[in-house]
């Protein structure tokens, strides 16, 4: 009985017709879809924020489901609008790397670009989410195969996540999100942090010239430390605190290299 | 043919891919369930202002809908995960008085703790929005009987508003929340207020060492003070201005304790 | 199986419950009908960005949808509560000519004043958006007839946007929508603009006694000057910079009068 599930990522804001727009066109083709805002306070032109969010939300989504990704800086030129046909959902949006992190994690099986104008609104030149994907994204939902909107390609953009490294006792890391509570997000999986630790429960963190001692924390509210590691509903470890912004504590900003090292 | 309704209120912002993760979760399992943002944008961790929230949109939602409710800096703690059968809605939540007000205003049937984990998914520890309340309010709205998810408790916590004081000309009252336009929403009942001024058209605001001469306004335009008292939507007395905020102009915020007196 | 759309435009923010009253109450009357926000940050009590806003993407809304506006500093007062019937759309909200932009771009076939009370919930007086606009769109949108709401009007309140002028080599325009990546959005149509620029692809922009040389640009990226014209996704020519804010750059905002001079 149920249409589909469509989700929706970007950096338009909230304040313009925008998004709006876009969900109008999809409900006109699919009247029984059923829409998701993922963001649309991505940061302007951010797209591997953009990339980001989409790796940790798309995992959640109902199989089939169309996720639709538009941070498009460069709409309108040459990159290719794409269709990519994942294990579990598809994706559309911009050839630009913004879908490929969460493909990629799920396993991509067929890359498209989308071609057909049968498909689409007129083209604007600077609205390809409105004249382009969202059409596309209705028409997957209903049931349109990606085969008859375009070609398969084999080249498209990646983006990949920085790799922690593991020095001995040292761990060098890097900040990739900072979310609304100001916690830091690195690029460190649980798992390996936890096997890397061993029976260390405290830590020195260095960034440049400052150092902080953390401790392990299981819960916001039964840290040891003011500032502390803390496992991440990301499958991240994550630096936080309690009721406050580790990010403003730290002035720490996505980007940025850490060193943790692990304290007897 | 509708497969019921879920409102989602959480201090997660709209950033991050917070919320995003709930609903996909909530569609996963319940395909046909209608959501509704009640907010987002709650102060971080400021449970009272989410309480109130609560307590003046859910009488407006359908029967049998199911509310969550998610300001939890207790995450992952020893606070419970609990399910409250109200008279008319079903509201899930962390155990920290978020819900109470809401729940009692339409009176609590029965509480229950969540423990059933045939009915999550695995805990992250510090995300039970998308872990425990997300698939549960869900199941809910399914037809799974909370009886199902947990035991009876009898203790909850509970939060409640503060009761302004009559005393003869004075009125002693509270500001419960400040608005998005600068209204300035009081704990003080139209209809008790209608019965104490009597025939009074105007009062004297007292902020503090600050005096202000308002007036009894029915809507924004015809005020004949610059700031004024009006019946407001929630059911209480606010102190309003006509396009401008009153919040600003008085430098009064949530928490400040205010003194009306009656002028002749 | 569909239940039709209702699209809601409003000032109200997001923090606080009134967006969700209102769906709240749309859905309990009409549980199938399918939601659509528009925007909820329109600034506050500014009429004329609403309707600009509504102007640019009711379009694309499915036919019979039902348009929501309620940017309504009136409320309370004598302005009248209204539905307009389009060619395609329902709109329903202030007399106050939020909606007659867009209503008019389709074609107004009738005009009906909101009276039966059998249609609306309890006036609180100060949110005819929870109390009337809502209820009234849920019933247009099960069949109720405008009929049976009210008397058909004739008169009623119109916004018109400012025309651009064509004075040979010189073209006096105005800035009437600032969106959120700073594009500057003016009053001169595409089509207009393409007849009247014969062959030039650079313009001097004249604001006040500052100038500024711009190229005509197909897509931000492949410009030719740092700011340039672009035909926008509007339907209108918009002034914007390639990853960067215009309107921050010229330090303009909507209501400015510029002058755009062909250069050979």
């Amino acid at each position: 009985m149920s249409g589909g599930v469509i989700g929706l990522l970007t950096d338009f804001g909230t304040k313009d017709y925008y998004v709006s727009a876009m969900k109008a066109v999809i409900l006109r083709i699919a009247p029984d879809v059923r829409i998701i805002d993922i963001s649309h306070d991505v940061e302007k032109w951010n797209i591997v924020q953009g990339a980001f969010i989409l790796w940790q939300t798309v995992p959640f989504f109902p199989d089939s489901a169309v996720i639709v990704g538009v941070v498009d800086p460069g709409v309108g030129g040459r990159r290719k609008p794409i269709i990519i046909k994942g294990r579990k959902h598809y994706f559309v949006g911009p050839d630009n790397g913004l879908l490929s992190l969460a493909a990629e994690k799920e396993g991509i099986e067929k890359v498209f670009e989308i071609k057909n104008e049968r498909y689409m609104l007129k083209r604007s030149g600077t609205f390809d989410g409105r004249d382009v994907f969202s059409p596309i994204a209705a028409y997957i939902a209903k049931g349109v195969s990606p085969e008859e909107i375009g070609p398969e390609i084999k080249e498209y953009s990646k983006i990949s996540l920085p790799k922690p490294r593991y020095v001995g006792n040292k761990l060098e890391l890097e900040v990739i999100h900072v979310d609304h509570f100001g916690n830091i997000i690195t690029n460190v999986p649980v798992d390996s942090f936890m096997r890397w630790r061993g029976n260390s429960n405290f830590f020195e963190l260095e960034i440049g010239l400052r150092k902080f001692k953390l401790s392990l924390a299981r819960s916001y509210e039964s840290a040891i430390t003011k500032i502390f590691l803390i496992p991440g509903s990301s499958g991240l470890i994550e630096i936080s605190m309690n009721r406050a912004s580790a990010s403003r504590a730290l002035s720490i900003r996505p980007g940025f290299r850490l060193f943790l090292r692990k304290l007897p």
